[in-house]
């Protein structure tokens, strides 16, 4: 017998009544980039605030923002000795375009088979509505073990505008010892997994200037340069035939896979059949000495993501651009730091760039990346909370992709971010008939009380 | 007193009625492009074939093609064993947008000052007229030296889509020793001056293709080939840094330039400040051993002509692009063919595109490069004709855009083709206020005569 039994017995006899709570939020049309749902993103925000007053948290408040309100509240005591949780999730969900594909109303929460279909199923109203069930369980038979502040946002599916802002206003109220974000997944219903690491992003435009307006290649080809192809030049020598980056001191701080790091990656069920699958690449290719799940999720990259310059129409025109335009980003790995990556490009491009151009860049975007350790108090006490619900320990993953709120909380908070939810790679997110896989809800409601449980040591 | 003083002392007399007749084709408005003109063109096709039967040519005839027509006539009573000139010139046009920046009407022909302001003054009416002018003031006191063949196309600012077939139909009957293009002009009112050589062109687009749709650069950037980036690496390695073309043997057909060669290229008045000032650039540069107007004119490049790929709006958009292309041409110069080229290009695509991803190119343009020895009978003609009414010897340009016509006439009846002609630099050609520069136009017609008593020993 262990000590949360009870809780998760209470949790199993009242499925019914946490699936009808999630269905009660879904038919709150909380599409965060559409002005006329923008009633609908206050009563969601009012209805989690009131659902967190009902299971005890105490100064429950919907605080606005410069578009959508963030809603905060907390339960406090566990005391000041007991360690602190700050839980991140977003209650706004994607719009549901092509409406034609759904084969359900998306805010009509249809359950068929084992799937609950609706739009924010998985992302992530199931996924915060099973931790809302989790504390629920655990409160009815005691007191939680920590404290726990919980922040809500409505604007996760833009982007987060107002999350950072928000966090630096409230920093003293915010003070955890470390964030649990829910909005994640794992491998497959079968196949209990947690997110321990994710990219950063820096994100560049290059812009080149040559002659003073287009020019006739006839007339002028051969006496100027062309900023087309010294655009070409310049990111060429950016990466050599190894996949290696050039950028000056780009690997400096980059952490070094151990072998159990590597082992763990080797788990996963992303073999090089898997990645060639999934593109359709003629081939495979990456970074000398590292497998495509270690090139995509544990290593830093460097991508073209557009390029313009002269005449794309059909046919030929006989132009030598006078300027061109390139579009390049960085996923960085830990502990590479945007603003580093950013100086060595611009001191690259010194290097590179002949005089017989002008150039500038832009920064579009910037996210750090981020890790939790393997061996860490929480990490491990959500491996056991896996373990004990699915019978199998789970597999570490690592995401490719950034999660610019996770390096918001680290900036200004300066806290690590443990990932634990329960979304499977089939939920279809962002895309029509977006499901939540209900056995999967019901044990992550079961693995959160278990997290509790765990974390209290 | 030279032979045919007479003649030129006839066309001085006639001035007056030169320029009405020129103006009297300029009033018609045969721009080829516009559907709603062709009743025009057919006006100026008959015009002239009438000038020609008046002037005293035999088998004048306006030739349909499947757009607009050829006007041919022939003066063949030099007999069998005098040289045949094959005379090319075309009447149409170019449209007259942007017509609020003319001053006059474009179809009103209007003489202010020195010039004559009217659409096609100068391109190519304008020399038409004069070498018609030349031949009845010739033809008023004695037979031509030479027989002479004239074709007169109406699509040569359409590209001249029709000509190749009306040619290769018309061998026979335009059977000829070389070919005087009128369609030239000089480097200054009082700067005389012959193009001896045209560049040529081989256009092409390469596409490359890699995973089978867009992917997201989180998820798959460093598993997978990044298809921009690959074809920034092979457009890169097209050059290297001293400007040297990398296309295998592209230069093996590249004819050496002579110290004579360089020495006429050094009279011109195209210096290092006057390329400087056209452009614009920050700085000049191009292939290591050469000045800028032997890069431009006399030597073969490679230039980016376009170049698109992924995402190219405003802003960031984290996108791993599933094709890039390029348009790229290269400027050729004697003796390189553009089949040659296009070869090179295959062998060095194929070698050093990666097995990541897949790719074609295809062709959209190819022109032969010509050259006219400095040396040759009818360009020391034309010379001695400068000469004898500029009272200076001409200068010997070389042009680095592409005539398709010279080509044509190269490869379908193996002529030369020698460019003499008067038009100026600033007479605003393809642009508003198009001109012809009145004393010029005269100087032509004497020109003409000049060059007819020269080619005839």
């Amino acid at each position: 017998m262990s000590l949360y039994d009870d809780a998760v017995g209470y949790a199993r006899q009242h499925q019914d009544q946490s699936l009808r709570a999630l269905m009660e939020l879904l038919r709150i049309p909380s599409v965060s980039t559409l002005p006329e749902h923008k009633p609908d993103m206050l009563r969601a925000a009012d209805w989690l605030a009131q659902r967190l007053r009902t299971l005890g948290f105490e100064g429950a408040e919907v605080f606005p923002t410069a578009r959508h309100p963030v809603v905060y509240a907390e339960w406090m005591r566990a005391g000041p000795e007991a360690q602190t949780i700050l839980y991140y999730g977003h209650y706004d969900v994607q719009p549901t375009d092509p409406i034609d594909l759904w084969r359900t109303d998306p805010f009509d929460p249809t359950i068929d088979g084992e799937n609950l279909f609706a739009r924010g199923a998985s992302d992530m109203k199931g996924q915060v509505m099973a931790h809302l069930s989790a504390i629920e369980a655990i409160l009815h038979h005691r007191p939680l073990p920590v404290n726990l502040k919980m922040m809500l946002e409505g604007e996760e599916e833009v982007g987060s505008p107002s999350l950072p802002a928000f966090v630096q206003a409230h920093k003293t109220l915010l003070k955890s010892d470390f964030c649990l974000n829910g909005d994640s997944g794992i491998l497959a219903a079968d196949v209990p997994a947690m997110t321990i690491s994710l990219r950063g992003l820096a994100y560049f435009e290059i812009n080149v200037s040559g002659p003073a307006t287009d020019l006739h290649s006839g007339g002028f080809g051969g006496a100027v340069d062309n900023p087309a192809l010294v655009l070409c030049q310049v990111i060429a020598a950016m990466r050599d035939k190894d996949g290696v980056i050039q950028l000056p001191g780009f690997y400096d701080k980059v952490r070094p896979l151990s072998a159990v790091d590597r082992a763990e990656m080797a788990k996963l069920p992303t073999n090089e059949a898997w990645w060639q699958a999934q593109t359709g690449v003629p081939a495979l290719a990456g970074e000398a000495g590292f497998t495509s799940t270690e090139r995509a999720t544990a290593r830093p990259t460097l991508d073209v993501n557009g390029f313009l310059t002269g005449f794309i129409g059909a046919g030929s025109k006989t132009v030598l651009p006078a300027k061109a335009m390139a579009k390049i980003s960085m996923r960085l790995v830990p502990d590479q730091a945007p603003v580093e990556i950013r100086a060595a490009l611009e001191q690259f491009l010194r290097a590179n760039m002949p005089p017989t151009v002008t150039w500038d860049i832009l920064e579009h975007a910037s996210c750090r990346p981020s890790i939790i350790a393997m061996d860490s108090a929480p990490v491990a006490a959500a491996s056991r909370a896996l373990q004990a619900v699915w019978g199998k320990a789970p597999l570490f993953a690592r995401t490719g992709g950034s999660v610019p709120v996770v390096g918001h909380i680290k900036d200004i908070l300066g806290l690590d971010s443990m990932l634990l939810g329960f979304g499977l790679p089939d939920d279809n997110l962002h895309a029509p008939n977006e499901k939540q896989h209900v056995p999967t809800f019901f044990k992550g409601i079961e693995t959160y009380i278990r997290f509790y449980e765990e974390i209290a040591g």
